[in-house]
């Protein structure tokens, strides 16, 4: 018997190697000499890059580089064991975290730090890139991380605009004739969690620009510039991403990463998965156990419920996640491929002691699910 | 795909039948074709009349009895459709609660009024009587039962005893030639839930005198004449009934219908399987389903879980337990026949909650078992 155990963290509670640890144990009480393939999941958020090195190995590659401000600040990023593949999270080097000493500058915040990870992870060989954002403390379209690899955003008068969204109102050309060869030999893919487009009523601006500071008039500015962004990119012949779903991600950085370096958006989860190599170990699996801290029907897209669930049923093996809380009906998540999912809750519990108590609780739970699977 | 379900009730939430009729909704949301088997059951406690009248037919029969203290009351029992098989309960007409009104008498407090309850039955024609015991009133070893039913109590003189347990000490003869032939000619089965022996310092007086009543001098005084009684009836050349696991339940009636009817004690659930015929039902069946309030690893004998997965393990079918609470390790439910238990608890949530949802949580875990299993 072939399990493979592929789950997010609980978060809050475990890490997703704590969980793969529990759910292995549980899977060998109910069948001793089951092979047991833990595969830590992640969706693009927190514990991306653990997850990635667990399964690639490698290491976190420091790098000095400027925050949202412009300020020197250290950041990390993974690169894999044969230098080959990158994982960048955004939020590392350009995350609103980062700005929270200080007034905040919507108008004037810059990706151009995660730029900097990006650069050096190519100058070191990666040629596959997996852009994780979220969480950025600007709107700026992505401008500052391409600038940061060589691309240039010049004005009517050929100057180079100022960091910051709002300076893109007057872009007037881009130039990437500056884009060092390895970087345009780079496959980048970028892991979405929204579906926002660019601009417009859901876009970057007016939907994430207020948490990030931005006043109703600074939204109303840093949309039209981000409009003008769009409609330079699209002049250029490039894809039309003022209405992309995932465009306006991370202060519209999906969007410029799609337009410029004809990045692949995704779902994060889907992402990690092939990043990590979860195709390959489902292969011949006669089970796949999964989960999160709250699996929801409701919610099925995006998810690492749903990325495993969605793999496991091309391949034909049955999927159960494990879960702190279960909200069914999983009408959708049943027909993406998840054959069941049950709550680690063993009875009345408040969430402290669900948490406290989640590694036993998810052996004890894995055991069970393993006997009847078994059966 | 052939589905038994076969759980206890979820005492203070949902009767057994309210078991079966959610689980049954969640099998066929699972798999809508299933054939679905509902068999409510019970551990020979509350709510096993009712089990055995849904699954055999026939009515609750009313009679005339008496009391404990000899006052009259009015008690039920079942006689099945067919008039041949009958339950019953010792707590209708002898059981403690029917004497709370009144200062405890547990030197005097009889059985007799179950025995009026089983002589009616066994005029009507049942030849197979389970007498569910358990709750009574009375420390008399069921002597006051069995008078009821023709057997008399003699002391030295050849007088009649009084009624009480108190008065075995006096126990010189017990004369059964008044016991008429259909009695004779009845099989009767005991459902015990306890293992205490009649004597002794864990038996009926020592361990069950005091919530009756009983003084530490009473309980001295009680544990002698049924040491008498027993003494009686070994010397009769009958069963030794001092040390007999179970002869203790309820004030010591089980060992005297053991000692003196030639009755079967057993545990009560798998009394009430038989008796409402699920080793029938499990033939040809792909699963079991069963559960109760709460599955503890720890309590394996008795109850109705471990009872129906012994059955199934005996016909080689899955057995799943649903429960509100599931207490683990399961090793001995495990070895004893269950496949797998799990709670219905969906995350954190109090035991009013788990109380108040039980039935659509209930629904919800069996289709997700049913599809895993279905798998």
């Amino acid at each position: 018997m072939r399990v493979v155990v592929a789950p997010d963290s609980f978060k809050g509670s475990l890490s997703a190697a704590d969980v793969c640890a529990a759910a292995e144990a549980g899977v060998r009480r109910a069948v001793p000499a089951a092979e047991v393939v833990a595969v830590p999941m992640a969706d693009g958020g927190e514990g991306t890059l653990d997850c990635f090195l667990a399964a690639r190995g490698g290491e976190e590659v420091e790098v000095a580089a400027a925050d949202p401000l412009g300020r020197p600040v250290k950041a990390r990023y993974a690169l894999s064991g044969d230098g080959r593949s990158a994982v960048v999270e955004l939020a590392a080097a350009s995350g609103l975290p980062l700005v929270e000493d200080v007034p905040a500058d919507p108008l004037g915040a810059s990706t151009a730090g995660t730029g900097e990870l990006i650069a050096d992870a190519v100058r070191r060989g990666a040629r596959d890139v997996l852009v994780c954002i979220g969480g950025s403390a600007s709107t700026d379209g992505g401008a500052g991380l391409l600038g940061a690899l060589g691309v240039r955003f010049l004005d009517a008068a050929g100057n180079d605009l100022p960091p910051g969204g709002a300076a893109l109102a007057r872009l007037a050309r881009i130039d990437d004739s500056g884009l060092p060869a390895e970087v345009r030999a780079t496959r980048f893919r970028v892991a979405c969690d929204v579906t926002n487009p660019l601009v417009g009523p859901s876009g970057a601006a007016a939907v994430f620009g207020p948490q990030k500071g931005a006043s109703p008039d600074q939204v109303r500015e840093l949309d039209a510039a981000l409009t003008v962004f769009a409609d330079v990119l699209a002049a250029r012949g490039g894809v039309r991403v003022h209405d992309l779903p995932g465009a306006g991600a991370a202060g519209g950085t999906c969007g410029g990463l799609v337009g410029v370096l004809g990045a692949e958006p995704a779902a994060g989860a889907a992402l990690v998965a092939e990043a990590v190599g979860l195709p390959a170990a489902l292969a011949g699996a006669d089970l796949v156990i999964t989960g999160e801290g709250r699996v929801d029907g409701q919610s099925a897209g995006g998810k690492v419920v749903s990325a495993v669930a969605a793999l496991a049923k091309e391949r034909g093996v049955p999927a159960v996640a494990l879960a702190g809380g279960v909200v069914p009906p999983f009408g959708e998540l049943h027909e993406l491929g998840l054959t069941a999912a049950f709550s680690i809750a063993d009875g009345p519990r408040t969430l402290d002691e669900l948490k406290a108590g989640a590694a036993p609780l998810l052996a004890a739970l894995a055991e069970q699910v393993t006997r009847l699977h078994a059966r």
